[in-house]
């Protein structure tokens, strides 16, 4: 079996991260039955001092015919001052809209060995294992008009527009409830229905599909905020929750600090199944950005990327026996105490990029 | 000295804890030099039984007559099929909209002996003392259109639109520095400029104002979604936040929850200065809601609206020292122990609604 993955390293630390995957891929080509045919190209910073954009349309191409791309993380105070339309986040969104990417999986996992440093007491993140459902094509990232414009009097005006149609809503409700069914069953939809329009269609559409097509999946509705606040409080009640794309963004963000596992998590941004081969088009990155201040130090963590390469396997490839054995390796590796700079505790000794790489290749060997 | 307060207890609890302001108040009228005159209205939920709007024109017209509003709290099931806009929060959208409230002021404060109750370890959140400065009558909350509409293939869209203009984004940050001179001096604004139009509009704007108005007030920009990760990873890094409407609403109620202090939280809503009084008009309101599950059964902490009122004191009314007594009072009771539920560990004694509005009085009389 051969599988054709497109790798963006991307800025900053991206690459070094990318690396680890790409001595994974290698070890499962050398050990197992599949082939991974890897090519590489260019995103975010690095794209636009090579071609002036944030990603040229050969690498765009590359990343439509590709079976997954793997994206590391873009963006950088070099880049701060490059027109709008070429800034490195332009890169990412995209590759987002171009490959139809609506289905963002971002779990929120709390690993047993790092428990303790999370912010939140201990009992209130043991065993934390939430995921977020995020809306990544539509909303106020993608609606028009988006624009500042100058008003007669001197002033200006700026104007984003957060769009959602019921077909777009109906999509990502079905990927969260299907999602639900494989884990505790239960989907949480956040919104703001008491403010914003798009929230009154998104509250009615998931309850629709929610009652219709999904009669045995425990459904809750909570506003945005308060879902905020309730992550806070008292993690651990969520299982599934969905959300549109600015509020997934946050909300994303928050549940993955709480887990203490921050440089660790992964995430999937997933198409629609194409009609004839039943394949869906999907990129995989970790969670974490370009940390530009240590890149090139050697400490950033590669787990969050090797964790997606996992999520790739799972959701790309059906290998979920071999998703499962890198998830394995990665928790045996910080069972045994293995830290890189960003999950260690006082007093730890540290190991680099590359060693984190090679423990959990080491781990796998010994599966 | 003679001032007039308009209240609205509005629905749920909203009664129950404005009663106990109304018994300071009193106290006041009879032992200090000063003279409230207090009227009172309908609101939310209780305002569309009374009349079918979530406010008459009759009350608005008093909230606009008044010195200062007093805001109990809006909302609950009983409600949840009025027509949208009729529904009980478009009673307090309508309010700040039509008094102008731009300044949304929210103190998260972590009360001493509570920094036990907050999900955070307590090193973090020891002393904790954070004012978000949110924008109130902008952004995606008031932008038109706003609406839901049918499409010729019988699929419905949505639409939000997020508009701020340069004077709108100007107001507020001079309202956020000049708040930070009076406490640490730190400004950090929170905002999207990687992924909206308004968001680079918001930074480029605040970063003006700052250097050429407040050079000597460091500020910082940070992405909302990254200020949202940093409050739990490490909440005493900020000192004031400005952000718009939305990020606001959820940005403060993540602060509001780290402090284990939720229920004591106030809030400020100010207007621009008039040209000729100099007079801002204002509404003061607890950061909580309107909880109609503990509704009726005297456990409601009446903590936040008091505090709301001593925010009345300082902003409206220019009583320094009296809002200062009423926040030693709450202070003093708390260190004695006074516990309402939602603050009580298990073991404590709890006081009721009353009792507690009553303990605090008998502090403000042996201050
Ligand atoms: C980099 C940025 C454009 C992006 C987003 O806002 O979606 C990031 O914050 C994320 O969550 O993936
Ligand atoms: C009740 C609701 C309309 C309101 C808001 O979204 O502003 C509330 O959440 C708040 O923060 O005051």
């Amino acid at each position: 079996m051969s599988h054709k993955l497109f790798l963006l390293p991307g800025d900053g630390i991206g690459p070094e991260i990318m690396n680890e995957v790409k001595a994974i891929i290698n070890w499962m080509n050398a050990n197992m039955d599949v082939t991974f045919e890897c090519d590489e190209g260019l995103v975010g910073g690095s794209a636009y001092d090579a071609c002036g954009e944030a990603i040229s349309e050969e690498d765009m191409a590359k990343a439509l015919a590709a079976d997954a791309v793997m994206f590391g993380a873009v963006g950088g105070p070099k880049w701060a001052d490059v027109p709008y339309d070429k800034r490195p986040e332009a890169g990412l969104l995209r590759l987002r809209k171009d490959l139809g990417l609506f289905a963002n999986l971002r779990p929120a996992l709390c690993y047993p060995a790092l428990a303790d440093s999370s912010s939140l007491k201990k009992e209130l993140v043991e065993g934390l294992d939430i995921l977020i459902v995020r809306e990544l094509t539509g909303g106020v990232y993608f609606g028009e008009p988006k624009e500042v414009v100058t008003l007669e009097d001197g002033q200006q005006r700026a104007v984003d527009t957060q769009v959602y149609t019921t077909s777009e809503i109906e999509r990502i409700t079905r990927v969260a409830f299907d999602l639900a069914k494989t884990r505790s069953n239960r989907v949480s939809s956040a919104e703001k229905h008491n403010v914003m329009k798009s929230g009154v269609l998104w509250k009615q559409i998931v309850t629709k599909i929610g009652s219709e097509e999904y009669p045995d999946t425990p459904l809750e509705h909570v506003l945005a905020d308060n879902c905020a606040m309730q992550l806070v409080r008292r993690p651990k009640q969520y299982d599934v929750i969905v959300c549109d794309n600015l509020f997934g963004d946050i909300l994303s963000d928050v549940a993955a600090m709480l887990t203490g596992s921050l440089g660790m998590l992964p995430s999937a941004s997933l198409g629609a199944p194409d009609a004839v081969t039943g394949k869906r088009k999907a990129m995989y990155e970790p969670v974490h950005g370009s940390a530009p201040d240590i890149s090139g130090t050697g400490s950033a963590n590669p787990i969050a990327t090797i964790a997606s390469f996992a999520m790739a396997l799972r959701y790309s490839f059906e290998m979920v026996k071999e998703a499962d054995m890198v998830e394995k390796a990665i928790a045996n590796v910080l069972e045994k105490g293995l830290r890189t700079r960003d999950i260690a505790k006082e007093g730890d000794t540290t190991v680099t990029t590359t060693q984190m790489g090679a423990a959990i290749i080491a781990e796998l060997e010994a599966l």
